[in-house]
């Protein structure tokens, strides 16, 4: 990369796009099937690469899903977790079940991210080896989020799944961990709000709630 | 939020916008001292609190260091560590000596990021709670990183400590976790490349070998 893109000044206005973008960005599970091309697809998995990591790690991995029956397994195995879930929230079983709370079907992209098994890395990592490895993935996958709404598509995170089944379903070596099925395509529209609080399942904090001056937060 | 701005479409000019702040943005170890001003901290701090979370918990906590003597004393946790990485690279101890790992003294702003107890959350995360809930807060920080580097500002994350100790330091509750030591500021110059690369720690890897299709990258 040329220096001078590195060392660029950004204007204002391209900081008020960046908070444009990160505030329009939702988890979205409603989708409308059609399609992401080549080219988009290619854009919006470079920004997750250019993500920073742990030591240089990169320890990411991308899968594409193009066949159906890979799909369709990949939907037995949430619409399992799903119920286990409901069960585990009792009392608020009925209205657990009532929310859309993934898009495998309709979504025009499934990509299922990876968490790669453990390199050796120490560097930055030798007391929170399996964390930092798995916060450099979670930074990718928030770039990916950024950049398939800037494409202004929709992007979603389903973590309804036991890892060790798909990781089978998707012959990963031992140590990989499956971590994200990431929903991706084109949607109608975007949420005004997170659609947990539109739906009234939960509200969100506010900023002066999670900030403190130097000790934990009252 | 009005609904124009959640569903506004993005142009091509704000996506290459995105993608210029994406590629510019660096793990930045080397600051010049100077200040955030009040504005543009909230500004980066409202861009992490609009990241995603697993079941709406925002499980990120933000601790803004402002006591010298407590930022002294997260230096000593730091140097501890990174004697004890040294030790554990063995061959490469000399070597990893030499580089400069984290900007602690030097920048203007230092703000601890600790993943809060668990709350209980069950939704989208029955199966790996503990990794959701820091993937949550792992997205809010590289929202940080990118508003950071929009705002011109250099932010490195700084991962050498022993968890508990700083949370001792900083009378975190029971269960609380710092994940984080992040160090905010003006900078000389950002990297052209990441700094492992350039000092010729270790190099990244292609976008070909971290992504296929229908099974795990070979």
């Amino acid at each position: 990369m040329p220096h001078h893109e590195t060392n660029l000044q950004f204007s204002t206005e391209e900081r008020e796009t960046l908070y444009r973008i990160i505030r329009a960005r939702r988890d979205m599970r409603h989708f409308v099937g059609g399609e992401v091309t080549p080219e988009v697809l290619t854009r919006i998995l470079e920004a997750a690469h250019a993500a920073p990591s742990v030591g240089l790690m990169q320890p990411w991995r991308f899968i594409r899903i193009t066949k159906q029956t890979l799909r369709d397994d990949l939907v037995v195995l949430v619409e399992a977790e799903k119920d286990k879930t409901a069960q585990a929230l009792n009392a608020r079983q009925a209205e657990f079940m009532r929310l859309k709370v993934e898009g495998l079907r309709d979504c025009a992209e499934l990509i299922v991210v990876v968490l790669a098994p453990d390199d050796g890395t120490i560097f930055g990592r030798r007391t929170m080896p399996e964390a930092m490895a798995l916060a450099s993935v979670s930074c990718a996958i928030e770039n990916m989020w950024l950049a398939a709404r800037v494409e202004n598509l929709g992007m979603g995170w389903v973590s309804f799944f036991e890892p060790d089944d798909v990781a089978a379903l998707l012959q990963c070596p031992e140590g990989a961990k499956p971590i994200a099925l990431l929903c991706l395509g084109p949607v109608k529209a975007f949420y005004d709000k997170p659609m947990l609080e539109q739906e009234d399942w939960r509200q969100g904090k506010t900023l002066t709630a999670i900030l403190s001056e130097d000790e934990y937060p009252s």
